[in-house]
């Protein structure tokens, strides 16, 4: 054990109830970034951030990104960046975190006001953005403090990168991240992410992967305007009749893949690999439950988190143009736009993938003979990311979280994307580690969102374990 | 030529400008059914019409139907129902239009006011519920009108069947239509409904046949809400991916129906009927006007019209459940509702329909090995009608547009439905005829509804007409 952690982990427990009133606090602050009115209480959060870490000796800037685009009459709110420590004989870690939330409404169905922290007899604090991501955030805040407090000194330096518009496709940061990587951030030695979950309830896990994600339109038009079905159906072309004929042609019911030449896009499986699998802490009563179902495809858990993590998948989403409400109206639409994606892995490139569905779509399309007009295009894209899991980074992360919980962490992929993680390690060069606070059960994005106050001051435990072993860690990459 | 049509036809013109008033007043009342705060203009639109016909001597009540089926809140508004003449010695004609119309807005992109009726150089009369059913209501009010003041005797005994609620589903009629055909309306020797439309622009038409509708709603579910793509695509099997498999199953590109048997009910064309088809004023640019496109199926308007008329066609209206905003949303729908409608014609019986689509669709589906749950229901079903085209009805109504066209009318069926037509012929066992007055241009239900003034003038020539032919047929059915 580093000699430093038995006064620093004693600190966080003296302090946990000063700990758990900082996220009151913070969740009292309504940050929701994607609502016009609330933009003042943005400001107001990342405001909160910049004093306590001045509080706490920190540099601290509030980098403003100017008007949000698409909405002029908003400023954007500032990434709060902060540095604290600068001994050039210590390593440099950054850590990304954001401050602003989802919208929440009581009447949504939450049991208790999302916008005051309420703790209930098994300890779960419920709040909006208690575990996404202000809980995490303050995890770092928490560490640096009870150093002080417990008179340890901080092993690392720390460089501190919190944005408030995550919860709306984090406008205007990568620029940032890019030109701060070669001055604010040119210290960094790695960089580590507390902003995901755990794959249970009991075991915390280091996140080594993601998915990428392709997302396409498929537009089919014909008449010039929507048209009577009684009236036209039978004598014209119906571009939604096109557009199911061909959103058939994807992917099956078993989630196969039918783009002919894309899963030879696909890493194969490696013999070491497959051995990773049955260790992890999951099983198909966890998929089930947060499934709401059984409609599970594989038979077996290994099955599962592969096709989650390390094989593609493509989901229809739904039909833009088309009748989506309840009841019964006869049209025929004149134009319809169907939205599918297509989540990619190891070593599917984004321009290789679109060219196959491209020419898959255009050549199935042209086997319909139908006079309407089809046009595919890609969306937007995101590449898959996947790290060293044997870089010091991971190595330190990894004996902080035996120290902490007493068991091996599950080293874990997600099925999902977090796209600024690849562009911190692009505009860095380094290592990236996921590092997560929360539980599988924390409801991010949904009613009734809570962290659990073990994974939350367990959780501070494990932010300033993992920078004391990231300082003992030796060289290896 | 009948002896009493000259001084009922100089009446007529003569009367043109009063006509003309008389539907800018009822243009001026923004009766539309869908809208609850137009609801007292409904009524004012009926007590319109009453006090025309009581104006000129017939027997007129406004018939209540109580409050409004899930809007207990609003009453329904009444059905005008009148009787000009008691002549035991006169055939008696009951005839139905409606006085509501759809909503309009001058932002929708009216050229004009909707609600003021404005008349073109080309003597275009704009203005919602012009063409649809006032200027068809009013039409009869201005032959009694001309009658009288022609001092031509009235040729038949006349019943009015005036409702308020057409453009929202004639909500209450059907039973009423039904309890009448046994008391107020227990004279009538046929029917005669004016709300529809010429095939083109130059030559009437006499409709004899409408396609029925079936619809139905494919539900599928599986998860318990909806899921993020990106963790569970691949693991979980996908309600849209069902879906759109099912929907490609039902029907091709070129508008074939896939379900097997149900084309083996549709009743051959007799050589007979194939003859109709090359005469009727109607060519593949009508179509393609109408169309706003060039994506029609056939080559020629034989095959057209068959298609439209008396082929049955199946439509995908859209999905209920999925993603259906613009942009990106990468959301796993956990249910989703297909709805598609199947427009059937003579011998499609509705409950042998919806056994083959039922039977089809599930064992369609079980090929899928999915584990989300799948069912298949009619939302509402309305029969198809072809009327006796060779009954005095007919011969009568065929000799008025000669009379007032000077053309053969063409012979048409429609390819949408109009309900009440076959409540109407079941309900009092009579010949139903369908005497359009507007044209295929006049854009009802859309933004410049207008009626043509030749189309108003000739029209109330060709319904006066059209009664007089009706006193000199010999019976026949």
């Amino acid at each position: 054990m580093a000699p430093q952690l038995e006064p620093f982990f004693k600190q966080v427990d003296d302090s946990s109830d000063a700990f758990i009133d900082r996220l009151r606090a913070a969740v009292a602050i309504p940050s929701i970034s994607a609502a016009d009115e609330h933009r003042p209480d943005v400001f107001k959060m990342g405001a909160f951030l910049a004093s306590e870490l001045e509080r706490l000796g920190a540099e601290v800037h509030q980098r403003p990104l100017g008007k949000q685009p698409g909405k002029e009459h908003l400023e954007l709110p500032p990434v709060v960046i902060a540095r604290y420590g600068n001994d050039p004989n210590k390593r440099t870690i950054l850590v990304y975190g954001h401050y602003d939330v989802q919208p929440a409404l009581k009447e949504d169905g939450w049991a208790t006001e999302p916008f005051e922290l309420t703790i209930d007899e098994k300890d779960r604090m419920y709040g909006r953005g208690s575990t996404d991501d202000k809980g995490p955030v303050l995890g770092w805040i928490n560490v640096i403090e009870a150093h002080q407090k417990a008179g340890v000194e901080f092993p690392v330096n720390l460089l501190c990168c919190f944005e408030g518009m995550e919860e709306y496709g984090s406008e205007g940061l990568e620029d940032f991240i890019y030109a701060e990587s070669k001055k604010f951030f040119k210290d960094a030695d790695a960089v580590c992410i507390s902003d995901n979950y755990w794959l249970g309830t009991e075991k915390p896990c280091l996140t080594y992967g993601l998915r990428g994600c392709n997302y396409y339109a498929i537009t089919v038009s014909g008449p010039g305007q929507d048209l009577h079905s009684g009236v036209f159906g039978g004598s014209a072309h119906e571009p939604m009749t096109d557009l199911v004929t061909i959103f058939s042609k994807l992917v099956d019911s078993q989630g196969n893949i039918l783009i002919p030449g894309l899963m030879d896009l696909v890493a194969p499986v490696t013999e070491e690999e497959s051995k990773l699998y049955p260790t992890i802490s999951y099983s198909m009563d966890n998929l089930h439950e947060s499934l709401g179902s059984e409609t599970s495809i594989h038979p077996t858990k290994e099955r599962t988190l592969m096709a989650r993590w390390r094989y593609p998948s493509l989901s229809i989403h739904g039909v833009e143009g088309a009748f989506s409400a309840p009841g019964a109206k006869t049209v025929i639409p004149a134009k319809v736009i169907g939205k599918f994606s297509i989540r990619t892995v190891p070593n599917m490139e984004s321009e290789e993938v679109t060219r196959l569905v491209k020419e898959y779509i255009l050549s199935e399309a042209a086997k319909l003979n139908s006079k309407n007009k089809l046009d595919v295009s890609l969306m937007h894209d995101g590449k898959w990311w996947v790290s060293s899991p044997k870089h010091w980074n991971f190595s330190a992360a990894n004996k902080a979280v035996k120290q902490v919980f007493g068991v091996e962490p599950d080293m874990t992929r997600e099925g999902g994307s977090i796209p600024i993680t690849l562009t911190f390690e692009q505009a860095t060069g380094k290592n990236v580690l996921l590092l997560p606070m929360g539980s599988s059960t924390d409801a991010a994005h949904s009613v009734n969102e809570k962290l659990d106050k073990r994974n939350y001051i367990q959780g501070t435990k494990l932010l300033g374990a993992y920078l004391h072993y990231v300082a003992e860690e030796p060289l290896n990459a």
